[in-house]
């Protein structure tokens, strides 16, 4: 299991713009075969603070993410959105083990 | 939801021992009532960082967990592993919603 932690921050006029598109593409994204969570958290402290957690079931999986029609909409709609650059951490998971996500 | 990620960089000389430690911690976590979730990752580039990502029920699960045998053993463990203070931050679960972690 690849797990990907993508760091956002929003403009705070775009914060509530930014969580619907993002819920959006979350739902769509559950459906793909390759990904297993598509979690969204906020701060508790900042809510211009986002982070998506992805879990990935391949290697090949998060190419295929990139190149779906909802995450292209969703890159698209959050663009002006960003107050910062997002920036993204990769990991592998050690627990629970790959069928328990 | 109470989504707390934990960020961990070890000393490299102890990365296999905290991960060992930290599975174990893990496992018995699950088991509280408070807990929903206690996933352990590991940094795809750095060995020596980990997150934990914990998921508390409610926002009193957080101290009912710091005063389990399984987390003191555990703190008292790994604290002469950390290469740097422990650091964490506290988020809110946008999705999937409470009944679903």
């Amino acid at each position: 299991m690849l797990v990907v932690h993508v760091h956002v921050r929003v403009k705070p006029e775009c914060a509530e713009a930014f969580q619907a598109a993002t819920l959006k593409n979350a739902e769509a994204s559950l459906k793909e075969p390759g990904i297993a969570r598509f979690d969204v958290v906020r701060h508790a402290e900042d809510p211009n603070r986002f982070v998506l957690v992805e879990a990935y079931r391949t290697s090949e999986a998060p190419a295929a993410h990139k190149e779906t029609a909802h995450y292209l909409q969703w890159k698209e709609a959050v663009a002006p959105m960003m107050a910062e650059p997002r920036s993204s951490e990769k990991y592998v998971n050690l627990h629970p083990s790959d069928p328990h996500w």
